[in-house]
């Protein structure tokens, strides 16, 4: 057997991490978090969104690097197909988020993944964006989502940890967003 | 005045885009799309996905590139900061398709846009997502978008425009997500 850190399972430090989840529970303003994105159209299909800062722990913070993204549209959505579609960084984030917090919740639950795959489809008809049929919504009809996961916890441990996850929570519950728009 | 061909609005060829949507009204069955993306575990908070692959008008399709992003979470929450944090790539997604929705539809309507930069600002509690609170959600519980628009046309288009952008409706209405989850 090789040495490894037993505090250290699925990559985390869960000794470290229970810390940080102890000191939230004795100062709960601890846990309000604010996250940002910025983004400038280009032309056409093509804009670039950046993360740099956000608001954690009663301060803001920096990234140790500035995230920057390319949205694009394919050739029959009248696109260069420099970037990948917004819907598809949605499934993005929903892999990230389920991903993360499948792994982090079997940490610190003592529980060993050896290998995680998941799979994300998502179902759009285009007359609902391009507002050709009033019963059709421009978004997806529904999404599937197929985990593979090599562990020795039972699939119902997992089936409870990713509804804690905050992109599925947003995604299948929704969201409030107010829009401001400024012309000039 | 710089020569520019009439039927390019926004970067956009209207006509070509027009005579596309034309076609889906002739024949419905094209609107049909599936946009995928597979997601790998690394470790702790790294894991990459990819969008390669999508049906669209008929037939299985290829993207020019293998679209490739890798999340990760900040220090304070036990990552190494190596890629954005899913919840940043649900703003990121949130800001190309709204970005994208209203070029287009401006460009449709005969609309020029000089320039287009928005923000996006998400918050978040993390009792929610560590479990401590249960009538904390997990997700947003609010999310802030603001546009600064450069553009003869008043801000009450762009107001009509956003509501067709396909991930603005999936994350103010939800969506059904089917997760099946297998363990070996």
């Amino acid at each position: 057997m090789a040495t490894t850190d037993p505090k250290q399972i699925n990559g985390l430090d869960t000794l470290a991490f229970k810390k940080t989840i102890g000191e939230i529970k004795k100062n709960p303003e601890l846990a309000q978090c604010k996250f940002r994105v910025r983004n400038q159209w280009v032309t056409c299909d093509d804009n670039r969104s950046e993360a740099q800062g956000f608001y954690a722990a009663g301060a803001e913070r920096k990234h140790e690097h500035d995230f920057k993204f390319r949205a694009g549209e394919p050739a029959l959505l009248a696109g260069k197909d420099e970037g990948a579609n917004p819907v598809e960084f949605l499934l993005s984030a929903l892999s990230g988020c389920m991903t993360t917090t499948i792994a982090y919740y079997a940490a610190l639950n003592g529980e060993k993944i050896e290998k995680m795959e998941s799979t994300y489809e998502g179902e759009l008809n285009l007359q609902g964006l391009l507002g050709l049929a009033e019963n059709v919504r421009p978004g997806y009809q529904k999404i599937q989502v197929n985990f593979k996961i090599n562990s020795s916890a039972p699939a119902e441990h997992f089936e409870k940890y990713y509804h804690f996850s905050p992109v599925y929570d947003v995604v299948s519950k929704s969201v409030p967003v107010d829009v401001k728009i400024e012309t000039y």
